[in-house]
């Protein structure tokens, strides 16, 4: 089966010299129609290949969510990075309750891949954003396969971090902004990671930033990550010094600054989003 | 009555060093709830007065259409501009029918205030933006009035033009993105002025850049305009060679600018806001 079958551009618009497109196709790996969103810089565009950061968004977002809110389009034009933007669940997979909780189900598939029934038949986002959509994005636009970024928020970040350290040569960079660190440990994670991986613990921490690191996972690059200090989910589902302390212990290179006064909005991301993007520019050997 | 009785901060959020501020008031001009947006850059939030840039919206957007999708909040945080965004209409009138269509009523103020029952009860955007506003806005943010711009996107464009027009030693600045110049001459314009300025046409003149330019009416700065030619309403509703036409014949300074291959949407704004905001900063004497 090919796999730009049933392929299909949902919408293009050019924006700073570059393009804006948002489409859908039939994924294999989810077993559903799936969408995503890719921005190209003019060198892209003018057909060279780029290299490229995937942005995972956080819980209730979608596809769009990076690329309208993180006003970071004007950067990557400048720097020559692609943008791709998985969406953050499958959609329509029929389980029962997955649309009842914001923060389960639909828009909350946690880049993982879920063993537990009922779950377990589409909720397959972590090979989703690993293999099938890199596989099909990097054939369809010119991407420089061998520089690829990973960045995120909130669960989003958790995607990133846990990826990158899971797949180092894959994913060469990676930041996150505000991200969910330990899922293992928190709220948000307890409750997803049960539902979808069980109740035996020791299939989280594949899914868990900081038992990657405490299991000697970790990244060759500076990890950057952005929290403001005003999160309201700071204390109860971040808890941002797990991260330093796993990372301090495995030596693991980490840039976490703290933001005074800044939540955990859009208006946060966009904030830094331009630095984030210099970060993986710098890593990837662009600009 | 006490202009800012009533007024609620709904949300405020830092941003780029700044602040975003959604506001809520009860508009003694519309006759009921009304809610709007601001940027503060750093300077502002240290205390300074700083020129503000007033940034009307398209048919069916609000007071956060602007905010979130421009992009443009790095650049005027740099600047060091306030930005202020109203809804495009009243909310909530009652007038029989305000929701039906896109183009009409809720989400379609057009800027004006309308003479016809049975909108000219609360469809009275005009006086709302030119006068209730910037009276209010400028009383609980650090603003110079002095220093006041005004830019739009479609039917927002058309309000940046004919208030620009009308009050050129108020609005000290002016840009529009993609306008409506010459609605008593398209569709859109054509149905929303009868609605609520009546089937007189002279009355229409004095909300239609294009007939304001013909009747004498200039603007002492430069006018800043962008288009894209791949705009989807180009030739039905927007017709910016009109404007260019009146500009030139009442000597008034234009700069209209087409992109090709952009389209009417955010993506197209984003992609020239902070050149907007710089040609704002530079008329109103800033950075």
């Amino acid at each position: 089966m090919n796999d730009t079958a049933e392929l299909q551009v949902r919408e293009e618009h050019p924006c700073h010299g570059g393009v804006v497109r948002f489409y859908e196709h039939t994924s294999r790996v989810l077993g559903l129609r799936a969408r995503f969103g890719v921005f190209l810089p003019p060198a892209a565009v003018a057909g060279q290949k780029v290299p490229v950061v995937y942005a995972l968004a956080g819980l209730t977002c979608t596809e769009e969510t990076f690329l309208i809110k993180s006003a970071a389009l004007a950067e990557a034009a400048r720097l020559g990075l692609a943008i791709v933007t998985p969406d953050t669940s499958p959609r329509g997979a029929g389980v029962e309750g997955e649309d009842k909780d914001w923060d389960m189900g639909t828009g909350a598939g946690f880049y993982l891949d879920a063993t537990q029934a009922p779950w377990s038949d589409h909720y397959r986002m972590g090979t989703y954003i690993t293999q099938e959509l890199p596989a099909l994005v990097e054939a369809i636009c010119p991407l420089d396969g061998t520089r690829r970024g990973i960045t995120g928020h909130s669960m989003g970040g958790h995607g990133a971090l846990v990826h990158a350290l899971r797949a180092p040569a894959f994913w060469k960079s990676v930041s996150a902004f505000a991200p969910i660190v330990h899922p293992a440990a928190v709220p948000w994670g307890e409750k997803a990671l049960t539902a979808y991986l069980g109740t035996e613990r020791e299939a989280w921490q594949q899914y868990d930033a900081v038992c990657l690191l405490e299991a000697g996972h970790t990244h060759p690059s500076t990890i950057l990550v952005d929290q403001g200090d005003a999160d309201q989910f700071l204390e109860r589902e971040l808890q941002p010094w797990h991260l330093e302390k796993a990372a301090a212990a495995a030596g693991q290179k980490l840039t976490l600054r703290r933001h005074a006064g800044y939540d955990h909005s859009y208006w946060f991301v966009q904030s830094f989003a331009a630095e984030h993007l210099r970060h993986h520019a710098q890593v990837l050997g662009q600009g």
